[in-house]
Order: C-alpha cells, then structure tokens, then sequence
C-alpha cells in the first residue's frame, strides 16, 4: 500500500548544543516521507521555492518518493526556519521563520494520487488538512493528522470538525491536555479520542508515546540514545514510521499498530543522531529491524 | 531474605489538586517497608517523637514490619512536612519542614539486624549512610541507597565514597545529570555506574526509569496511571517494591533485576491513587500481581 503525506519541505538552519547545520533539508513532509520509505511507497505534497536545492530533490527522488505533488511556485522562496536548542535540547527557540511560499499555499492533490489508500495530514491548519480531505476521490483505508497547539487555539471548531473523519491523531503531551482540558495524560488521551479519532497518539518527546484505542492503553518509553546531535524531525520521523509500517503490514490490529508506533519510535530514535537528515540517508531497513530488536529486549520483563 | 531499611517516618500535611490530607503517616521508610512488605520480612530504621500516633504504629506492624529499630526518641516531635502540589503534580512546594527529632539521629542498628541480607539506605546524607554500612557485622548480599541533590552538592566527597559499597544507587533525572555533570541520560546513567555501584537506576517520575547495568539499558515507561491523587511516596514505594521483590526472588540476574523494577514501577502506581498511605494499605499481593500482568501487555508489541 502507498502512503500520501501533506506537508512541509523546508531550509532549516539548526544550532544545537552538539554545533550548528546551516542552511540544510527539512519540513516535516521530508522526513516523514524519508522514514515511511523504508516501508513503502510514498507521495509527496508540498510546495518550494525555486531556491530549492536539485540535491536535496535527487535525495528524496532516489529514495523512491513520488515528487508528483512537489510544486515550485515561481519567484518564491522555500519555507526556511532557524531554530537553536538549548543545553537539555527538550527546549527549542525558534531565532526565524520566513513562511515564503507555503504562506498562501493551498494544495492540490494530482490525479493520480487521489486514491492513496494511506494519507498523513502534516502538522497545518485543520482548514487545509479538511480541504486536502475533501479532494480524495474515496476515502482512504487510514487517515492520520497531526496538529499543534496553535491550532488548536486559533481553529478549534475546525480542528473538532476534523477529528472524526480522522482513523488517528497525533499530538504531544502539552497540546493533548490543551485540546481535553485534562491535567492527567491517560484522561486526556481518552477524552481526545471521544473527539472522534479511533486512535490517539500522545507523544511525549524523549519519554516516549501513549496510544490510545478501543484496545485500551498502549505504553512505550522513548528508545535510549546516547548520541542525541538535533532533534529536529523526531516527531516527524515518528509519523513516517507509523505510517510507513501500517501501509506495509496488513495484518489486524491491535498487533500491527502497535509495532508500528515501535518502529515510528525507532526510526525517530536514528533521526535524532544527525543533524537533518543525515543519519535517515545512512541507515538501512536491516538496521532499523535490529534496532527494533533490541529496544524489544530493553522492555523485556 | 529479609529487608532493612534506614529512613525516615514521618507526619506529612499534603495539598494536591484532588484535596488535602492533614496530619497523616508519611515518611521514606514507611513508604518502602509498607511496599516491600507485599514480599518479603521488612525491618525499619527511624526515630520518632512521643506525639506519634499509635495507630500509625500499629498499621506497620500489622503488615508484619518489625518495628524494633523504630526509636521513640524522648521530648521530641516526629519529622513534619507540609507540602502542596502543583496543578501537574510533577511539581510541588515545600510549604514547611520541621526536622524535629530526626535533626540529630544517628541510627544505631539493633543487633539482631546488622546481619540482614538486604539493605536499603532511604535518602539521607552519604555520611549517615556510611555509618549505617559500617554497623553490619556481614556485608549484606546487596546493599541499595537513594540520594538527593542536596548531598550531591554539599556531601559529594562523601557521596564518592559511599558509591563503590553499593550495589545499587537510585536517583532522579535532575540528579544524575548534576552527580555525572552529562546533560544525556544515557550518557548520565553510565557515568555514574562508573562511580561505583553496579547497577544505576534512574528515575523519571511518571515516565519511568532507566536501568544501567553490566546488561546494558533497560528502559520501562511508568505505569499509566488516570488517578493520580497524591505523588507522595512514589519513588519510596518503587524502592521498597524493587528491594521486596529481588529479596524475595533468588533466580540469576539480569531477568530478576528487571522484574523487580516493573513490581517496583506497579506497586509506585498504586500509592499515588489515594492520599498518604491508604491505597497501599488496601492493596493486596494479588492486585500487585494483576496489575505487573497488565502493564506486560500494554508494553508487548
């Protein structure tokens, strides 16, 4: 099964304890669809400038992603965000961000992709992810979202409008408690799901994620990593692994979803080894397979 | 095997967002041996004064705590705390400290205890515990501590010493970062085993615990928990599950160490759903089994 992911490809220039990458790939639409692609099949939709580098193009093409929804829109610049993370790096601030031409950016899905059985709705408005929905010409097999808390302040009626026609959502801890009015995470993630996704996701950056669904309560602590350089597309990473492994096991739930939010975990866990993507371009699916390996004997009681 | 354990027990006022509990039993060593005590012979080291009710006394040893290391020290008051808790709980102010008779306790161990196989050094000064270590007759068969920021600041000498006579240090996140001066858990965790002990555990409140040990990381998420209504006592509760379990299992390490972890993780979960000691006081071994057997499974993938 194919995967469809709606959302950003960016400059990114990054200062994190461990140095600085100026000037590099990112967008959450990059590294969700570089880490769905060790699963699967994968289409892209988002908009660049035409600054936008041909090397970072040839990565993604030669990685198998469809670059089909990928539009230049001339005499824009592409999405460029500066971020520096501070000593403890769960902290973040954001030193500029230049939305160039994702500003005005309604996406329009390609013919071709308008049957994609698997569709993630990067981090954006719930106006755009609603549109984005509107545009399939059936509904897809599973559609999972992620949002952030301005959105959740600023669109909150939409938001609500979206979350049933959802299979999953995403969120972390903080924007979980904001959408549940709930201090406790097990009750906010219960109450989320009231909202109308058959599964919440509630992650929790290093600490890990909950999952919540008609199954219950879903537990798993973040991977241990001792060489954390930039955290940036963790979150990210993590969408694209869930995503990419469910396309590719079509085996029942409740197994499946849960060793795919495992491999999400995973492969977000080698993201954080690198600035950008570099450490996604080195690894390899063995190498995630073992990694799963042993994150499964480090819970082993 | 029996469990000794030196620490305080105290009178505790305690404002949460759920309510407030004034004038109840709390204290370090109480937490421990009422948790430890689902699993093996407990005894307890700590002073009180002449206020202390009877019937906290009386609660103790009808779980079966021997009580004979419990010194009633004349003219004073037993150690007071009052605290409230932030709205996240993760948080939460010291409103009032009076050390009372413990501000010049020097344990002096009974002794019919200072041959007990397993001992646990509740959080006190390096210096205490060192003195507690010098009063067995026998090395014990294994020996746990738990430290604070507080010694790692102002007792390190002594804290450097105190660490290559344990088998098992327990501290908090905050705290193994400041002993190892490493701002990556991992990183952390290994470090401060290079200090002595041979096992580390460092706790992250309700996101769990890491273990290093010659096994290399075993990581479990805390046990998700919808009713959280007085964190006091958890870690102490985790402690006293770890140290009951691994005395009252003798089957060869690694495997036993993680079970003891998860019973200590389980048994934690149940002291926060009431205030003080309450809800340890209506679990049941069985309910601590039922539970270890739940949080398998939401961790299996």
């Amino acid at each position: 099964m194919s995967v469809l992911v709606v959302g950003t490809v960016a400059i990114d220039s990054i200062e994190t304890p461990h140095g600085s990458a100026p000037q590099v790939l990112g967008g959450s639409a990059t590294y969700f669809s570089l880490a769905a692609s060790f699963f699967t099949k994968v289409s892209l939709v988002a908009a660049i400038g035409e600054d936008f580098p041909a090397e970072h193009r040839k990565l993604l093409a030669d990685r198998g992603i469809d670059l089909a929804g990928l539009v230049v829109r001339p005499g824009g610049k592409t999405f460029y965000w500066k971020g520096k993370y501070h000593e403890d790096m769960n902290n973040r601030d954001t030193l500029e961000v230049h939305l160039n031409v994702i500003a005005d950016f309604e996406p329009k899905l390609p013919a071709a992709y308008r049957r994609t059985p698997y569709l993630f709705l990067g981090n954006s408005s719930p106006t755009l992810h609603l549109s984005v929905l509107d545009q399939m010409e059936k509904r897809p097999e599973l559609v999972m979202a992620d949002t952030m808390d301005f959105w959740i302040e600023t669109q909150r009626d939409e938001l609500l409008r979206l979350l049933p026609r959802l299979d999953g959502l995403l969120l972390n801890d903080s924007e979980a408690k904001l959408l549940s009015d709930e201090e406790n995470l097990i009750r906010a993630g219960r109450k989320v799901r009231e909202l109308g996704p058959s599964f919440v996701i509630i992650k929790k950056g290093e600490h890990g994620s909950f999952l919540f669904s008609q199954d219950g309560v879903f537990v798993l602590p973040g991977y241990p990593t001792a060489d954390v350089v930039d955290p940036t597309g963790a979150g990210d990473s993590y969408a694209g692994g869930i995503m990419g492994y469910l396309a590719s096991d079509t085996s029942p739930p409740p197994g499946r979803l849960r060793r795919a939010i495992a491999y999400g975990t995973v492969v977000a866990s080698l993201t954080v080894e690198d600035f950008s993507v570099e450490r996604l371009k080195r690894a390899t699916r063995a190498e995630i397979d073992q990694r799963l390996e042993e994150y499964r004997k480090m819970l082993a009681f």
